[in-house]
């Protein structure tokens, strides 16, 4: 077999009855898999089971900055678990809040802060207009946020080091009503792209147009690496020092996928002024987040070592999940020039661009199948992709010997997809 | 001794020597006690401890709703909780909302989304002018939250009945502007009133010239009796069921001072149409709660009676506090005429009104000595009581044989700033 381009009608005909007769019988298996959101796998919220017996009623609730880390108190969380957080992030404590279970939240809250409060200039939502830079694809709740405050939002182009600086450049330079910019710099949600050295050195030196411009930096797949050739990102604070930027960034984390999504501790670091803003707001919302998952968590991994080591349980789970993935993808598609993909080092998808035009078919020809994947466009802002081609598969959840049949399914109906817009050419 | 107001100078003078020797008496000591917050003591957060046992790696983690409550997901909690929470608000379970450690939190974050979407009308943050009732003296976190959004905060006096509801009826009646109402109707912070059954029916029946006009219900102490006579308070939805008007109110709670302050869970029961617009907001907020905290207390209460049961374990601790204030009260400042307080039921609070002029005067005094009030005004909107005259006494978090001690300086406290009132009159 060729390339799907090569084919004439005939052939293609055919192609067209072998992969319908194909998929009608995986149709038939009455199959339920869903490889639609970064969701960790059973076995992977297993791994922490253990963290349920280390808080006990013989703990020592006194710790260094805190009485009693049962009751209120201690709005920047406490200072163990804000060191964790900065051995993790490697800022200094002092720039570290630790909030409560979910970064989402502290980066909607940020968000929030900033329309309310301005970042020292007018409030955001008192501005006449507002934009936002959103790299493609991307994280589609990311873009909820912003569309929720009704930012204007812009695609920028996604290149193999991050987004397309030029463009991001230009942009910031040109318009002062773009008032920031999403990130995920490691291991990229959804093409697990890392950023170059020079893409986080041109990130610090950014000169926007709008003084209370902000990177909104989630490091959401910072230690989340898969295999023995990790990426290596860049430190964006240690650069925005030398730069003396220190006010351009918000770096969000979590051990929502270290720990247990939902049940885990988030924290963001940024500079004294930006978490100044933060808890400008977080003083009326709150007396405290929940400090006892925070020393659970403290007392459970004990330091930087011990979250590394937990990684590589996560590790021997996903490596061979993403395995999986790639190497259908090599076997069953390569051949055929139906889509192209990467092959990242970490975090928890791996992005397929098919043939342009099809990627919302693809998902429906899955979804008659029982395979549910993400919604095609839902990695580009207002669930908008231009070339409605890329397509994110999210490997973790599914039990392993399922993700085989659920790829298997995903090949079929990206080459019949793709067979299906050639004939209809 | 007789009545301050009855002494002639020279008596005036002496007693202002014997009080001022007092309390020099106490400086002396070094105090550091404090009564600021209601903040549950050592003995109470104690009394939970149990709970961090009651989920463990044998956990079943599979719910009524949830297939794994250590994942994502379930953003309106697990049903457990849900029911659990409605037990407790006597509501359906389908109109309850759990959420994260802190109702403060879901407050602020109610009040946020009305800003933002509205209640049914322009959104709140659209309108040229925004007005929000606070009863006073009342709890300065609620209006610290409605200062923060740039309400203009408008006291309404309080009566033994709750607020005067004769001045809340006529002020929403008239202007348009005003957009809703905090209230604590259970053991009042800080009087410890509870609201009569009239009062009740009136908020229910409430005709507001504003159709987005909410009532902020913070059930804070629903259960939080100290005594043998409890005070018992209609149920808000049940009279709206019979007015109609179930919009008109969002209901919080949590078990932050039933089991631990700042990792307990927190709850809003709300109409259907409010939930959504909570929903609407949430969506993009965060993907879910901490379901394994929500676990934690339904497994540890199983149910109402649990709750119930416990809540008798903090009734036995705070009620003799209770009563060391009210008792020291009563024997130390009686004759004297410088205070009437209330004799709460239940809640965190005694309420004192000192002689008019005299708040900020006894709270420095008491500060001199060595013990923290609540700063005088807290308890009115932008921390201004017209009278200088409330102050908000915490008996819970001293140990009980500091308490006595700390009221002793309170009382002399008391005295004294009267005694130098009329001589300088």
């Amino acid at each position: 077999m060729a390339l799907y381009s090569t084919l004439d009608k005939a052939q293609l005909e055919e192609e067209y009855k072998k992969l319908s007769e194909q998929l009608a019988q995986y149709k038939e298996k009455g199959l339920s898999l869903n490889m639609a959101r970064g969701k960790p796998g059973a076995e992977q919220v297993s791994l922490s089971n253990d963290m349920f017996g280390v808080v006990t009623s013989e703990t020592n609730f006194k710790t260094e900055d805190c009485p009693d880390i049962r009751n209120y108190g201690n709005l920047y969380g406490i200072i163990e678990a804000r060191k964790l957080f900065a051995s993790i992030l490697d800022v200094d404590p002092e720039n570290v809040f630790v909030g409560g279970n979910s970064s989402l939240n502290l980066m909607f809250d940020t968000i929030a802060c900033l329309m309310k409060q301005g970042a020292g200039g007018i409030p955001w939502n008192k501005q006449e207009k507002l934009k936002f830079l959103c790299p493609a694809p991307g994280y589609d709740r990311h873009f909820g946020i912003t569309e929720y405050f009704g930012f204007e939002m812009i695609p920028v182009p996604m290149t193999k080091t991050g987004p397309d600086m030029d463009v991001v450049e230009k942009l910031v330079a040109e318009d002062d009503t773009i008032k920031g910019i999403w990130c995920v710099p490691k291991y990229s949600n959804p093409q697990g792209i890392t950023y170059s050295d020079e893409t986080v050195r041109r990130f610090a030196a950014l000169k926007p147009a709008a003084k209370d411009f902000r990177i909104m930096w989630d490091n959401a797949y910072i230690i989340h690496d898969i295999n023995d050739t990790p990426d290596k990102l860049l430190n964006i604070f240690d650069e925005l020092k030398k730069t003396g930027n220190e006010d351009l960034v918000f770096e969000f984390c979590s051990t929502s996928k270290i720990t247990f999504p939902g049940s885990g501790v988030a924290a963001v670091a940024a500079s004294k002024d930006n978490l100044q803003r933060i808890n400008n707001r977080y003083t009326y919302t709150t007396i405290g987040f929940d400090k006892i998952n925070m020393l659970r968590h403290v007392l459970y991994f004990k330091d930087l070592n011990g979250v590394l080591a937990h990684m590589q349980k996560h590790r021997a789970i996903l490596e061979p999940r993403f395995k999986t993935v790639v190497d259908m993808l090599n076997s069953e598609l390569s051949e055929y020039g139906v889509a192209k993909w990467e092959n990242p080092n970490g975090g928890y998808f791996v992005s397929v661009d098919v043939t342009e035009g099809c990627a919302k078919r693809v998902v429906a020809l899955c979804k008659e199948a029982g395979v549910i994947l993400t919604d095609a466009g839902a990695t580009y802002p207002y669930g908008n992709d231009p070339k409605d081609s890329n397509i994110r598969i999210a490997p973790s959840y599914p039990p392993v010997e399922e993700l085989k049949t659920a790829m298997e399914v995903f090949c079929i109906s990206a080459k019949l997809a793709t067979v299906e817009k050639l004939l209809n050419a």
